[in-house]
């Protein structure tokens, strides 16, 4: 079969693999129909994320049908459609009955980085039964790839995490596709304010279309002046923080108003500077989380009900064998203005 | 009257004042019966905290008898024993409504700060109705002391932002008054173990007889890899920071298990490095906050139930005219092993 | 001054009456502006409320200006535009400090019950500073008085005990005002269905037009089955009561699902049905409230930010002179189709 | 193998029977060291739990030793000693996903009810890697035993439910096993008051020893009133129904407190009144549950932390075939006072 698979640092190409088999009881073979690219195989492939070998199939997304299933999955036969999340859950471990399923002893986020994943004819996935759901009859399987991981980390890691409440002021630093996707899911809640703040005056003007109420262009560093000016000097309920280096982490500390909660979605490769010195005393939380995809139910069932329509995140489609040509379009963001690439398999 | 006033930095006297009078509706004069002296004094006496002026009466602690009160005053009259919060809350301002008495628009933490203190004979109290709080008859008035400020600051920042829960672990980094009063409130929730970190053995002594499970001296530098080896590798559900200098800080994170929260009690006067490229995957939680004394009433119930004995944290004694000497030993702890210290006016 | 009063059972008036003066430092006199009549007093005038006596002057919702204040109110003047609760909360009581003003020691719902109300020229209010909010410059009054009692009501007692959330499925039993302010209300958590049942066809198609997903006309008593087959057989999340009467009651544990809540808003007059033989092992929580108002502020910003139009609610407008009138159209629901009816002082 | 068999309403009987056989990938078979007799038990025998048919061998309590595992198992190996939770929960189903095993759609409360139990010297146990606890080594293997089902029980669905806080008001009705189960785990909390309620003298004896601050022998019907005098005229915060009657539920709505709790534990066969002309202002929750087991680590660790002692809840131990004579003991508990029993297999 045919996968995208990473060579190295800086490396990768589109090869021939034998199709995936059956190893363990729990496991599924799925058949991708769709899949995505995720900043983090960006991450990969500058050979930042040392837990990813070279030799690996990409890809932690995507949507599928089953093809092969272990003797202990009750859940799904083959000829099921299904939403392959990016996080695998055991569903036993003291980690998965708590709902942290990114930590899962046995999985977490093993696909596409420690076992090969579904930028490929087919993918393995173990513990199906508890890391695949079911596709609602009729729904649009291309906007469901977006359930596979950008959907849940926005709104898990930002939003739940945020405490997004009905009449709260949000801001969002980021406004790629993580952070868009936070912004499509805090209107779960009813926000007065959602701020999104970027460099992108392109990605700023989606982020209008898509609901922000007010955009900021920190490129003249008064962001955080603004932010005061839109909140009465008082800074907002909850700051996202959608980008991962230090100074947009920092910015959210400024950001930020008492009671208030930094909610982190960004991979960091670096340490931050912390203002205790100031903020001891302002009664904020700060939140880190690896998204858990425990609320893909929930998302499922706010999509069929149309409350939320991910397809908006989709500006690109490729066929399996245009993968590094994907692999260009979503890697030059700026120039092509990819937000998320859907490739059909 | 006479009263401890703060002279700038280094310098404190013992000096007659006149008796305070009603200045607002809302006030009332209560007659000093204990009060105590606190960490915090200790910061102004340095110099460190610009907000309070040289010439105020310092404390922000104390038990005393209602001497007059204000037109708007329906609570308390002349005569009524009560509780001296160290913050002062309007009941009306929306901190106030949503329970964040410490941000208070017209209080927070003013007395023996912006305006004159406890360590006194008399003190003006704001806001009487909604700082003060009535001592149950028959209630030991000196233990009491302990609840204007170091066990609600030890319950509310440590304990409850820090999620203490049955069966949970817990470590409490630094074993001084505050930390101490973290511990005596930890053991509400019934956790499995409550480990405390200090470089002082007499007092992880006292931690141990104030219900500690283990106590480390970290002054080997391996603190971390010992907690690490309690909790079977995974380190604690609910690190409590009670020391605020950077150090502390930076070694809770390398104790705070996977999902677990880093609760800030300590004062800072630096920022502190936050290893955000190995915690923005953890799914922790760092709080912050000043004390808003809001389980005030709570903690004077568990006192009453004997489930909570504050009376513990006092090792010395003092009379009004022994200010001085009060502030000498409570300021040599080390050498004198004073925890808290009351003064009799 | 003109006002409605309560002359007994079945009997009302329009009188002259003195102006209310101050009488407790807290107080503040309003100038009426709009009001508006409410189910309850429907059943003051039934004869069904005992704590208000005849003579008394009814209304407990309304918007004014601050015609005077007394000597301990400090958050508003004289000119000032405000939004009346129907709950008196004096911010200082144990349930007030608990959010709880409904249970006020000194407040709660008293207006128009207890002391004379709002449906006059003028009204006194106690405890004004934690009992009236300012009205936002540029905010359409008239929709504000929704938030005096009915925008709290559905979204306290229904939608927050409710535990409303997103992609979660919603029954409301009566869709009268108080149904309809909760099916407000509830969209600021994005649940996936929201299903409305009453008797009335009329009320039902408002419902549709405010954003109910199903509708079911109860007249067949088969509306249990219909959400049963709405919610694959499961039954709702949340199953909000707002009739108030047995019947309802006893169909909302017809229809929540295992792990659901019934929240009741309804005013009862008689026990009902609880059929433990069943519940017992549903994993559901009951649960009851009279509104605290404590969720004002933040309505005032969900309004504000144009996340809910309380003006949908109000079909018909009068003059204060007009008020027997207003009664008449307020009381034959079904015929004139009105839901509320505002009256201009 | 020996079992105790269920032979119709009234009828039971020790029987020989084969032993049960791995069926399902996810199986385990259990050699039984220990195990116990619940009230639910005495249920069965009676003929009013009509899931359970005759030829069904009881008992869903239990610790043991692994003897054989399905292939889908990846937990346990034979030789594992480990705890037998009452809830075999499937894992993967969405109730387990959500914490709510007792609704598993191919588990729940099965063993000794729809399948056969633990009153034998093996059980088949479905879903073993989610139903079953390793037992921490040095454990005291008798003591886990009331952590099968009795002691979770109390803690879920009183104690959790039931909101129990440090300084709170608890009433528990009803001094049998699961009352006291309540109490013990109720202390973890820190609450002022535990009232207990019963009409047996020797129940209300050990609950003093037990932990109990106050308790009630309600035969003179004035318990409300005891209780109404013990909490300031104000009532509970929580009132923890644990006999699974119209009259003792209906006693603890005169127990609540306004924003208090009714925590249903009983197993009730019948409906009762609720008093909602009365309740429905007083912003009350009811909750019911079938024990989830959700807490059962959390519990094992109290175990181990000495922070919970089971075995004070053992009155009796006999052997496996002496199990009439443990139903005789445990079926006259008011002249035997038996609490728990322990079967030794």
């Amino acid at each position: 079969m045919k996968a995208l698979v990473y060579r190295g640092p800086g490396l990768k190409g589109l090869e021939d693999r034998p199709k995936p088999q059956i190893q363990a009881p729990g496991d599924a073979v799925v058949k991708i129909v769709k899949t995505t690219i995720c900043g983090t195989d960006l991450h990969i492939l500058k050979g930042d994320v040392p837990s990813c070998a070279p030799g690996r199939i990409l890809g932690h997304e995507g949507v599928g049908v089953i093809d092969a299933v272990g003797a202990g999955v009750t859940t799904f036969r083959p000829g099921d459609r299904v939403l392959i999340s990016c996080i695998s859950s055991c569903g036993k471990c003291d980690y998965c009955r708590r709902g942290m399923y990114s930590h899962c002893t046995s999985g977490g986020w093993i696909l596409g980085n420690e076992i090969d994943g579904t930028q490929a004819e087919y993918v393995r996935t173990p513990h199906a039964d508890t890391s695949l759901y079911p596709i609602p009859e009729g729904a649009d399987e291309e906007a469901l790839v977006m359930l596979s991981d950008i959907l849940p980390t926005g709104f898990e890691c930002g939003v739940l995490n945020g405490k997004v409440a009905p009449g709260a002021s949000v801001a969002i630093v980021g406004a790629g596709p993580i952070g868009l996707a936070a912004l499509l899911t805090a209107q779960f809640y009813a926000p007065a304010e959602i701020i999104m703040i970027d460099l992108d005056d392109n990605r700023l003007g989606i982020a209008r279309q898509f609901g922000a109420t007010h955009t900021i262009n920190s490129a003249d560093g008064k962001a955080a002046e603004s932010v005061k000016a839109l909140t009465g000097g008082r800074g907002v309920d909850a700051a996202i923080e959608a980008v991962g280096i230090p100074a947009t982490f920092e910015l959210c500390q400024d950001l930020v108003a008492p009671g208030g909660v930094i909610a982190n979605i960004g991979v960091h490769g670096h340490k931050a500077d912390l203002h205790l010195e100031r903020l001891w005393s302002q009664n904020i939380a700060i939140t880190t989380r690896l998204v858990d995809t425990v609320t893909t139910p929930m998302l499922l069932r706010t999509v069929q009900a149309k409350k939320l329509d991910p397809a908006r995140l989709i500006t690109h489609r490729f066929r399996l064998d245009q993968m590094l040509e994907a692999y260009d379009t979503f890697g030059r963001a700026a120039a092509t203005q990819a937000l998320k690439v859907v490739i059909s398999a």
